[in-house]
């Protein structure tokens, strides 16, 4: 495995690849990998000739206010596991090379990036556009791979990819949860024992929201009602928002809810703020199975 | 030549001459093609093995209240210029295709931006760059070719380029001028006969800077007042703006200047606006000459 350090690098491998007509997979993280992360890998392993994993912690899609300085790193560790997942490169950018003093070009989201975590964090998605745009120009990938627990990261860079026609296959990947059920995050290890314990609420409630939509409930204001009650009863849980959206434009449904849609919450334990979501199915394919492959 | 209309077809004939390790060079253009238009297309002819012009009047670079409307066009004769100067294909976009109704990202560009056009003309630069970014990833490119009357949309299309990693080589072609030195414009057409003659002010007046700086002066503002006084004696010439910047930030330039210095104007005849810039030369090699080619 090549560890690129520098975007002229990375430029010059990734060309060298295209002039031997290898095709090429992208596994844009921001490290502390986990088997989320590795899920991504793999699978960009198995979709091109050459795999490029990058990590880079993004400060434009942090606010000044949230866990830039906090957000965990393991880079030893993070290479010794990219290469046993198959990368065949690791980009691992520095600041002034990926936003030199006198940067000054973003990219901006519209409609898709205003509610859920975009309403919270104004300006994220403007940043994580940004980067990944940038990723996407260095390695000219024919496959990006995303995973589904920051599902409407996934449908923003979806949306940009499609409105910048970039020939680009953007790949969503299930959600990987630890075994009782928690979402893996970097973010988790920021969590102390009792929040961690805590952070079941999350997959409960919303496993919750699957049974009333296989039980009939069709009302949207009153699953959230249900959702939101199950997380209010834990003492540290502190709801940012818990919401009933169309999965693909990621717009609110209110009233009842006709065709699948997806329910995804956010809530913050002290300084950690976690992320979760499932697809509720109401086409006749349905199934009580793990539907985060949408 | 090839005349594709839909983004597919573009991108399916330019995705084939990669895979044929062909070199692409694009020209993107607005139409109502002149000899201006027509040096950069040849140039394109020069440096590439395939070479795209594109034509699209692009409205997200239109306020509402500028001139989409009556922006002269002439498609047919176009496309005969196109084939005669050598290109291999004429992209021809339809709206729809290229801005579909729930299209929803832009590309937002920073301080070299700010002043000059953009200072008047608020999100044109920013039109620019969506739409320029998106033929860049229609065509991916080798070269990309530009001219210099349009400085500030160079500077900013370079910026673009370097800020999001775009491996493109962006070429500024000196302006082509009428005999009688107007700068050749699309836009000339919209000029009544005695708006024409006295839009020869512009180049006199960018003549007279030159000359002022020949003769050893250096201080901005005496410059600026000659300039503009120059162009104020023409009744129906409306100064927008005349401003002396660094040729590479585009910073203004107040006090002495020390360095090379571009001298930018805009000016309206009736509801037309005509620009024109012309470098002043400080640096040792400096000549009298046409000194466009930056």
């Amino acid at each position: 495995m090549l560890t690129c350090r520098s975007t002229r690098e990375l430029q010059r491998f990734c060309a060298q690849g295209r002039l031997d007509r290898q095709t090429i997979s992208l596994v844009p993280t921001m490290g502390y990998l986990h088997e989320g992360h590795l899920s991504l890998i793999r699978e960009g392993r198995k979709k091109a000739d050459l795999l490029v994993v990058s990590i880079y912690v993004n400060p434009l899609q942090f606010s000044p206010n949230e866990d830039l300085e906090s957000y965990p790193s393991s880079p030893e560790r993070d290479a010794v596991l990219c290469e046993e997942a198959g990368a065949d490169v690791l980009f691992l950018p520095g600041h002034e090379d990926l936003y030199p003093t006198d940067y000054q070009t973003t990219v901006s989201i519209g409609t898709v990036a205003d509610g859920l975590c975009g309403a919270s964090r104004p300006g994220h998605f403007n940043g994580v556009c940004t980067v990944v745009l940038k990723l996407f120009n260095l390695v000219q990938p024919n496959v990006a791979i995303f995973g589904n627990k920051d599902y409407q990261q996934l449908q923003v860079i979806r949306t940009m990819t499609r409105d910048l026609n970039l020939d680009i296959a953007v790949i969503g990947m299930p959600i990987i949860r630890d075994p009782d059920g928690v979402a893996l995050s970097s973010r988790n290890k920021n969590l102390s024992d009792r929040e961690r314990t805590e952070a079941l609420c999350l997959p409960e409630s919303l496993a919750l929201a699957e049974k009333l939509v296989l039980r009939g409930e069709r009302d949207s204001a009153s699953i959230l009602n249900q959702v939101r009650a199950h997380i209010a009863c834990r003492e540290l849980a502190e709801i940012d928002y818990v919401t009933i959206v169309d999965p693909n434009t990621l717009e609110i449904l209110s009233g009842n809810i006709h065709s699948d849609a997806l329910v995804a919450l956010a809530v913050r334990f002290g300084t950690t703020r976690l992320i979760d979501n499932r697809v509720l199915r109401l086409s006749h394919e349905s199934t009580a199975g793990d539907n985060q492959g949408l």
